[in-house]
């Protein structure tokens, strides 16, 4: 039997998504249930793998299948596709597994040529309506099919506005339309050198290919990228029978979700704009009635349609994002799917729903991504910051709350530009009159997006949404002058490069950086409901990396039950303990010189100490020995040799130069090629004797201070950078000694653990041997990934990480998301025989990729006890470790 | 039952010697032959570990054993321990499993007190003889047992000589010595606070204490890191009833080998001191007499002690160093060892026992070690260079050819100096009178040695043979002033400093630094036949890492057979090409303008690898494409610093201050915080397009080229630091290309391969993977080592990897001999999982550790093919592999 390439909609259902791609298959269970869907077929995204593979060629039957679908719809509608009597229009739309919006392309229209024009008039009694769907169809099937610049056609048609009296594109009448559509085949014409097509097939299949071509545009590529879609999944293309909303003000078209995608309140939330066709709402044009107008104007349209979305979201369990037409006062259903929503709404949503009795809590912990936790948590501006930037006049617009969040950075005009300044490391807002798919790129390096038109479902917010990224859109107060680079509000200039904030969450626009505030935790109810949530399921822990008192407050706040990873390094590094360090490092092989230095800073470590252990209240707090090479206390070499050449030349300060040739000639004893893979962590230890006892005597004096004032303590001392067993059996010893050297001197007894970082790749490899002397293991994952990759993180991301990702050689930055294939290979051996060796073992992870999902997934999958990450991702680790547990039941 | 601390020798045999040590085993063996030697018994290493474990105390019963051995000596000899009448004196011996020549104690004449000293002047008829004993129980005693300083000793002993006609110890008198003995007491007391004791057992114990303790003294803790030999093994002791070589002018005392240890040669080589005792010989403080002397002297002790000497050799199937002693024209003998040899020795005897039947050829290639050969291939003076040198008067003296090879250095007159000085990097000679074990550390840090006095088995050839330093010995035509820091021959003067070079092989010393040459391989006839066994046996091919044609020819003159490494840097790094390099990496971006460059360089790699490709005449060539960093190429970030620096002081040269900002800029550009891990490898072939396919062009035009002369070629195409698979996909694919486009524009076909390194851990994570574009895998084991450990080769030694060997962190060091327990564990799965991917892959290994034997070993035992080294070590790698096979059949 032949491939079946082409399914009519009542041949599919929701089930089908990766065949008929997520608008397919919606549109066909809305047709088996009976909902108002224009009839149509979908040719599948096998296809349009097929295509590709083919070498852009139709695959065999596919067209044949096409012409057969398309009887049985004139059958259903009673019209025939290219008749002049009684013709069928039908729209070609793209379709991918996901929703990528306007990421693809949609020719409407199909269908007219000068014949079937004439028989379109008569039929709808409506001669200006046929030329403007004719228009339209040259134009759209131009640019999009063709590839002709969409320019040529907007002139024609602005300067045929421009000599009407409204100057709106409903004022042309019939003969400038008729003028129009000359002039546009006239461009055809000219840029082709070939006729617009006047057969229908010819036009439906040429749409067809336009739209799987548009899977590999520059824009879905971006786009996916960004969103992690594959490349490899490819787009179906759906051909619907074309109902009108541009058929009188009887008609219209629009947009709406069946709850507020920013704020997950319970009310139908959309768009409608009348007499119209659906890419005038999308695309921002005109600015459109919030959906609640159409219960006024047309109640019964209103309810069937409110009664549909309700009836959607029952059956798909989750807040559905619908798309329909009413022509001359019948309601059609265009689209349903699950809504896009902000962070804040897919929590409310998801635990309304649950309360609601749509869904159970773990279908509402899977509804909800770390992400949207995370972005959730983002800081907002200071209310103060804002009064007073009110009071100052610097409250320069008011526009749509587009996409919430807070954000500040330099005003930039262009997407090239936003990617040029966002390269080097600033923050940029991107300011836009409207934005295009084109200028995705630029939207996702931007830390916001500002535009002049549009709406709550244009191209911008959409977007902005998707990739939670503060918007303000539709600011209409604004002017934006793109030649100059600026936009004014009355007599202020905003020039490219000045700094402007954009608050998404009200939609205001304001003048320099705001400073930002953390939301308040305890008041997101539902955040707090969906986390207890996760708590029930989740199997993992939650500790957090905490170096300070304050860090650690905040982070228990966000749920974390411990401190994984305390640096000690910051306590080196403060201004009043630098001499006191430089002092130590001088000492060189001086061993009771050295002493003096560390007596010195024992006391300070104490404090710190205590601070912490005050602020953990008796959870487990794992402290890191001092990690860094002794040279990052010292100046650099560069800018030493810089001095000492110009002391010389100049021959000003021999006592200066004297005192730097010093300073050089310790930094050039200590100097190493690869730091990364020098004397640091238990390598400094062993090297030099009384830094770690000092560290650990402090800890213990603090501890046995701290137990005195009523307060439990865990501490858990961590050995870094362990490759030998040897090196963790030496310093464990050592440390030990002093540890229980301290509590005798205090008579104070406290529970302790000692273990080790399992960072570089040997430890991993043995970590059978060292789990004898270790309690824990604590995977340190980023300095795994660099030693098992071979990468310098300080290095590879400019140099060649970036272009390694952008050239697809690696699936994602190593970094950001652990790579379980490689690295993980590693931990999982760990996990194995650190195990083996000491069954209670406890086991954890401190790099940055505690805090990443997908990396969270694989840290349950192997068995960890805990994850920890920054105190920011505590409250998203909560949900990612749930989901893992949900995932893996 | 108790334990069995104590073993008379008739109760062991040979193969005990782990628990009598190999001197007590040897003693027990020839007992048991029937050999003329003095009975005894050993306390076995178990004892002294047990002395050890239980805080110096020697073990329940030990004593009580030791005392019912003693009767059964005594009832042997008819002599009795402490006995006034008739007494019986013994040896206190250190004796470890191995031997470690003058490491460790020996007390002789315990016994000894005013009662028995009478009684042995009865006896022996002599009481200068007996008085002479004493004194030199007393002074052994002291120093050795009670760590009175040897000087105090020496002194009283030269001023009595002095007082006599002849200055020489055999002048003094009875009454000189009964002075001696007095005046020793007195010492002793005014030392210790205690007398001598004349308690016989409190002497013998004690001595015994003190051996247990020298196996933990300085020199032998020294030794055995060096030897590589474990510290638990700890030391046996022996008690052997002493035989008197001092008893007069038919009394005597030497060593001899059975084989001459230096040539190999088959005939009795050592050395015999007429009225002496052992300690004088192996002391070298009187020049022996070489033992052919004996023949003449006294025919039949010769012929009884030469049959002896091939009895044994026969019965242990090894040259033998013995011991003998004869009392009063009676031989016995005091020992026998397998002996110690040169490299060429040991070559030459395994051989010649091959060709007399005595041994088996995987005996033979078992006796030899791969440093023996590599040592023997070490490079002589030139002749002409030699024969400059005697014509300019810079032949300084003529000693004992002690130890061969050639070497050159500064001169340096004391073991401190030399270790500093070595630590610094430079190659020096050590110049003494005479060495002593307290000298060793400084003698293991030299490239040579060279004594005043002392013959073929003094202290300093002995460890000069032991540890491959060229040794002369006995130069007594030098004159040391250790004050003055220099020596002198006649009116030369050589100060601290200054160059030398000693010929170990002819026993000449010469003025300035000599030039030096390679062996000549063809004329080494036995190693010849030796290797020719190798190839026989072994298993693993041996390659060779050669960049230029003239190191291709030397190692297939060595037995190579093909290249595993032909690093292409160097081609980059000549002094022509470096402007275009240049060049080509201020293109930046720039594909077209680095195109140019590559144009011009692709001339000058064509015809270096024509030249590769002849010397190698189809054997298998592996080419590793460019692999270090681009910034290798420019200056240093550092230099260019202090430049600009300085230009912009002094105002004085604006063009160049440009010129060297502009390479500033380049070079902070392309700078690394760790360019160990940073682009370099493919991430140059893949960030940098053009510069690997400019040299595959050049290899495959080169091929070609070469080929039409009627040259085959078998280029294998290696790409570095691959660690993830798409890496190898995309160079793979590109280089591919070129190499069929290159074939086809030529019209000649050649076979390639394409291989990677296994380099970065996650290579051999992933080597099923990779293996899938991967003909070949060489093992970086280098660059595997760093990453594993986490170890920067460029700083770890000085930073921290000397101590942690020292500190026995680490067993040795990683990058010299592989670690097996962690970076084996992934060249093992990499093994395994690129031979499950593909049966058929080729696998060598290409870093350094490709000539170290241990790492042969192992590479054996994981089944690669091939394990390629420099040149020189080839012919080491053929024994070493060959090892390796009998060693796992």
């Amino acid at each position: 039997m032949a491939n079946k390439w082409v399914y009519l909609f009542h041949e599919g259902n929701r089930t089908m998504g990766e065949l008929l791609g997520g608008k397919g298959a919606g549109l066909a269970e809305m047709t088996n249930a009976g909902l108002p869907v224009p009839p149509g077929f979908t040719i599948t995204t096998e296809t349009c793998l097929a295509y590709f593979a083919s070498g852009n060629k139709f695959p065999e039957g596919m067209q044949e299948q096409a012409r057969q679908a398309m009887k049985a719809v004139e059958k259903e509608t009673g019209k025939r596709f290219g008749d002049a009597e009684n013709p069928l229009l039908v729209s070609v739309r793209s379709g991918a597994r996901v929703s990528m919006p306007g990421m693809m392309e949609t020719v409407l229209n199909v269908g007219l040529n000068p014949q079937t024009l004439q028989g379109l008039a008569k039929l709808a009694g409506n001669e200006r309506f046929a030329y403007d769907s004719y228009r339209r169809l040259i134009s759209m099937f131009g640019r999009i099919v063709k590839d002709i610049d969409g320019a040529l056609f907007d002139e024609v048609l602005e300067a045929a506005k421009a000599k009407t009296e409204g100057k709106r594109d409903t004022d042309l009448s019939v003969e400038a339309l008729k003028e129009i559509v000359e002039e546009y085949k006239v461009i055809y014409q000219r840029e082709l050198g070939e006729p617009f097509p006047d057969d229908v097939w010819e036009q439906l299949f040429q749409a067809t290919e336009a739209v799987f071509r548009s899977w590999f545009g520059n824009k879905a590529i971006v786009y996916r990228r960004h969103n992690k879609i594959s490349d490899d999944w490819g787009t179906a293309v759906n051909i619907n029978t074309m109902v009108f909303g541009n058929m009188g003000d009887d008609s219209g078209t629009g947009v709406a979700f069946t709850r507020n995608p920013n704020t997950g309140e319970s009310v139908l939330f959309g768009e409608y704009l009348i007499n119209a066709q659906g890419e005038d709402v999308v695309a921002g044009i005109r600015t459109p009635l919030a959906i609640a107008e159409l219960k006024k104007n047309s109640p019964e349209i209103y309810e069937q349609f409110y009664n549909l979305g309700k009836m959607l979201e029952g059956h798909y369990k989750d807040m559905q994002d619908l798309e329909f037409t009413v022509e001359r006062g019948k309601l059609y259903m265009l689209q349903t799917r699950s809504g896009k929503r902000t962070a804040r709404a897919a929590v409310k949503i998801a635990v309304d729903q649950v309360n609601e009795g749509l869904i159970t809590k773990e279908q509402a912990l899977m509804r909800v991504t770390a992400e949207n936790v995370e972005v959730l948590l983002h800081p907002s501006f200071e209310p103060a910051a804002k009064e007073a930037a009110i009071k100052e006049g610097k409250l320069l617009a008011h526009g749509l709350n587009a996409s919430p969040g807070a954000a500040t950075g330099k005003a930039v005009f262009d997407a090239e530009r936003a990617a040029e300044m966002a390269g080097k490391g600033e923050d940029v807002i991107l300011v836009r009159p409207e934005t295009s798919p084109e200028d995705v790129g630029g939207m996702l390096v931007s830390k916001g997006l500002l535009t002049q038109h549009g709406g709550a479902t244009s191209h911008a917010a959409v977007v902005a949404r998707g990739s939670n990224l503060p918007c303000v859109a539709g600011a209409e107060g604004i002017l934006i002058n793109n030649e100059l680079r600026q936009f004014t509000v009355g007599d202020i200039v905003v020039k490219e490069g000045d700094m402007i904030s954009v608050d998404g969450s009200d939609g205001t626009v304001y003048l320099g950086a705001l400073a930002t505030m953390d939301v308040d935790f305890q008041h997101e109810a539902e955040l707090a409901s969906l986390l207890e949530w996760a708590d029930e399921v989740r199997r993992l822990q939650i500790y957090m990396n905490a170096d300070y008192p304050r860090d650690a407050e905040r982070g228990i706040a966000f749920g974390a039950q411990g401190i994984g990873l305390c640096r000690t390094e910051h306590m080196f590094f403060e201004a009043e303990r630098r001499p006191i360090v430089v002092g130590m490092i001088m000492a060189r092989g001086d061993d009771a010189k050295r002493k003096t230095y560390l007596d010195q800073l024992l006391p300070f470590q104490r404090v710190d100490f205590e601070g912490i252990f005050e602020a953990m209240n008796g959870l487990p707090t794992t402290i890191r020995l001092l990690d860094p090479p002794m040279h990052e206390f010292l100046p650099s070499r560069e800018s030493l040799i810089e001095e000492i050449t110009e002391l010389r030349c100049t021959g000003s300060d021999p006592k200066a130069l004297a005192d730097k040739e010093k300073m050089l000639e310790l930094v050039e004893s200590l100097w190493e090629a690869n730091p990364m893979m020098g004397q640091r962590g238990c390598r400094v230890g062993i090297m030099m004797p009384g830094v770690t006892e000092m560290q650990v005597r402090a800890i213990f004096e603090a501890g046995c201070n701290v137990v005195r004032r009523g307060i439990k303590v865990a501490p858990e001392i961590m050995i870094p950078l362990v490759g030998h067993v040897n090196e963790l059996k030496l310093q464990r010893e050592a440390l030990e000694a002093v540890a229980k050297q301290v509590m005798e001197e205090q008579g104070v007894q406290i529970p302790y653990k000692f273990g080790t970082m399992i960072e570089v790749p040997r430890a991993a490899l043995v970590a059978d041997q060292l789990a004898e002397y270790a309690e824990f293991f604590s995977f340190g994952t980023n300095d795994m990934t660099q030693m098992t990759f071979g990468y310098s993180r300080d290095d590879a991301e400019e140099k060649f990480l970036r272009a390694y990702v952008e050239k697809k050689i690696l699936p994602h930055n190593p970094f950001q998301s652990l790579d379980q294939e490689g690295v993980g290979q590693l931990v999982a051996m760990a996990v194995e025989r650190g195990r083996a060796a000491r069954p209670d073992i406890e086991l954890g992870v401190c790099g940055e990729h505690g805090g990443d999902p997908d990396s969270i997934d694989f840290f349950h999958r192997v068995g960890l006890k805990y994850v920890s990450c920054s105190p920011f991702r505590v409250a998203a680790a909560r949900l990612a470790a749930a989901q893992a547990a949900i995932r893996h039941k």
